[in-house]
């Protein structure tokens, strides 16, 4: 490379989107770029001219590692949906304007598929007018509902604190005893892809029965057939574990956390805020069963969980960062980068790259034959598929009993 | 010893309660102990001659090792009050009986305030009726609530828990930006005694501002003044945090949860069941300032995560359950280990007994000093008298991914 990068974060948080930025910064500085530039949230910030130089933050091996082992987006992350090209050029020309004042021969993008649509306009923009700039996009989402990659970066570190986490509330819940029975209904993530929901799955083991009942948003909630499936759970067992994605709907399409109160805030590209699925199921229960319940939201936990994160993520987002720099470096634009499995056993994952419009907007959910018949468990596939993505740890850098972080640009300046 | 031990878990579940446990186990086999019993749920339990013998169950040094790793209490634990000795005097004799059949010379007990009153009237009984068997407790609970002991077992994991949350859910809410601002209400567990809720301030550091208001138990509620300070906080920053208890309630002795809804669930020692507080906080906050808000409850999680134990913790929860065994060896009954602070630099904590009619069913709350005068933060004394019960990790043992737990009793007999 011989002259800048610039590199931006999008969407929702996770525990390995910084490895994605340390593994930019690190293959550009190596091919040569001069300067590595963050634009702080996104492509929002960068139509405002925020941006930083990354060499003012990065500046040793150990802030390097420090980074990947901080959660949540580093230059803070947007929202953004960048309007159609024919609908507003005026917004394109700035940014392309600002791109060649700091002369920019790489716009790396790390976020999920409303983030690949920035990089397919973009790229397109490009196109059309014959500018050199290139635009890869880098996966990102704890959700891995992203097309053609075999799985996203960030997936695995949630998929492991989610797995710990509900062994560990497992053991709490049988470790009381209520009389009656108590039921714990889980909240995970996923609006309408059940993998993360299904990760709970991997607490079952040797030494754990695992949740007793998950409903992936996947296959509609029929909820007569989960209360006779409690009740009758009852019968045997003290305490039962139920985990349901926040997404779960009815089967006339009505969100189960909508029962019992209207949604009322919408994020920028049209999304309802989901939450309150468990509480309502919890009080359910309780009401018709008379049995103690309670609801447990993983919530922002789950993707911000760094201190527990996987190995493997946080390799593969560190290369899937890389060859995002590497793609654009050989000439390719309009790209995001994908992970390849190479094979199960040993597990083996390569990069390559794929055209971002079959990608963005697009999603992938749990295959139907991933999910057990009765639609509320995943299937032994699910979790050999799963398996590989949470292994190996990364130790956090203790300091006073807590996890060190790098503090963020943002931070950084309440403290100036 | 000469003949047998019998040990049982009570109260709320604990990262560290096993690793009591396992010191029970280990001093009275070290001891000469023919039989270590466990009661299974506690006292309730023994009642109706539910036990298991321990060597059944912890076979090797590994048994050991994961036992600690553990969370939640692994005999099962209960909430049974004991009658007064003179209102049933049957219930007693038929403890005794129970404990002659099994020639038990000692009897050790793992709780919290209330389990201490169980300890105090089974000593009671046993100087009333010239019974030999030794009865003494073995404080436990993350509230960090008895009186006499420098601190409890179980405080400190749970205090390393909450600041390493804390300190990820800060690093979330500051990657966003939602324009009109984030309020997040993180809710900590801690129904009078505040600690664990000023715990959340050990996520402020070089790398991180730490929550910006958190509000004890100790201090009044006052709803008016909260919203100037989030309103002041919002003009400089876009993510403010707010940690309150529980517990908190407003001057008039309401708890702020029940200002949403009546609590309808009161558990065996009549207190009743909060939760909501966050999510009434952050409803009412944006309503009042049209901002985005969250709540969170760090929820069951923060009492069973085993894996980001304090290693000091574990280690003076081993070594708590060691001292109650040595001490019923020594003759000693109506009494409860403590924990004595006996420097701080560098840390040093020896454990010594204390009279269990002086502990049970008393409390300790956070000092007035500790707690700024605002009533909305805690000092700098407060985090010197914490950190060092943060201090060091116990690695968990990972298989395939996930923190292996010793397999519980209760779970062994669902898969027979």
């Amino acid at each position: 490379m011989e002259r800048n990068v610039i590199v931006g974060q999008s969407g929702g948080p996770t525990a390995a989107i910084n490895s994605s930025l340390a593994g930019v910064y690190r293959t550009a500085k190596d091919r040569g770029a001069k300067k590595v530039y963050g634009m702080l949230h996104g492509i929002q910030g960068l139509l405002q001219e925020s941006y930083i130089d990354l060499s003012d933050h990065i500046k040793t091996k150990l802030d390097e590692e420090l980074l990947k082992r901080t959660p949540a987006a580093f230059l803070g992350s947007c929202r953004y949906k960048l309007p159609a090209i024919h609908e507003n050029k005026d917004v394109y020309e700035k940014i392309f304007a600002i791109l060649d004042k700091l002369d920019i021969e790489a716009f790396i993008y790390i976020g999920g598929n409303d983030s690949m649509d920035t990089i397919k306009k973009l790229s397109d923009y490009a196109i059309i007018t014959g500018h050199p700039c290139r635009f890869i996009g880098t996966p990102k989402t704890i959700d891995n509902d992203l097309p053609l990659t075999d799985h996203t970066p960030g997936f695995g570190s949630a998929a492991k604190y989610i797995g710990t986490s509900m062994k560990e509330i497992i053991r709490d819940g049988f470790c009381l005893d209520y009389g009656h029975g108590l039921v714990t209904i889980v909240e995970v993530m996923g609006r309408n892809a059940g993998w993360l929901t299904g990760a709970t799955a991997l607490s079952k083991g040797e030494d754990c029965e695992g949740p007793d009942l998950i409903y992936l948003p996947e296959i509609a909630f029929d909820l007569k057939k989960f209360m006779k499936k409690v009740k009758k759970l009852l019968e045997i067992k003290t305490s039962i574990m139920v985990v349901v994605s926040e997404g779960i709907k009815t089967t006339d399409g009505t969100y189960v956390c909508e029962l019992a109160k209207p949604i009322d805030f919408v994020d920028g590209f049209g999304h309802k805020q989901l939450t309150g699925t468990a509480s309502y199921l919890a009080t359910y229960v309780a009401n018709e069963l008379g049995c103690k319940t309670r609801a447990i939201e993983l919530s922002t936990l789950q993707r911000s969980a760094s201190h527990l994160a996987s190995r493997v993520d946080i390799l593969e987002a560190t290369q899937a960062g890389g060859a995002a720099v590497m793609a654009a470096d050989e000439g390719d634009s309009g790209k995001m980068v994908v992970l390849e499995r190479i094979s199960d056993d040993p597990y083996q994952c390569g990069t390559s790259i794929r055209d971002v419009h079959k990608i963005a907007n697009g999603e992938k959910l749990v295959p139907r034959e991933w999910i057990n018949k009765e639609g509320d468990y995943v299937t032994d596939e699910f979790i050999a598929h799963v398996l590989p993505l949470i292994q190996g740890d990364v130790s956090p850098i203790m300091v006073d009993g807590i996890p060190r972080h790098l503090l963020t640009p943002k931070e950084l300046s309440h403290r100036s």
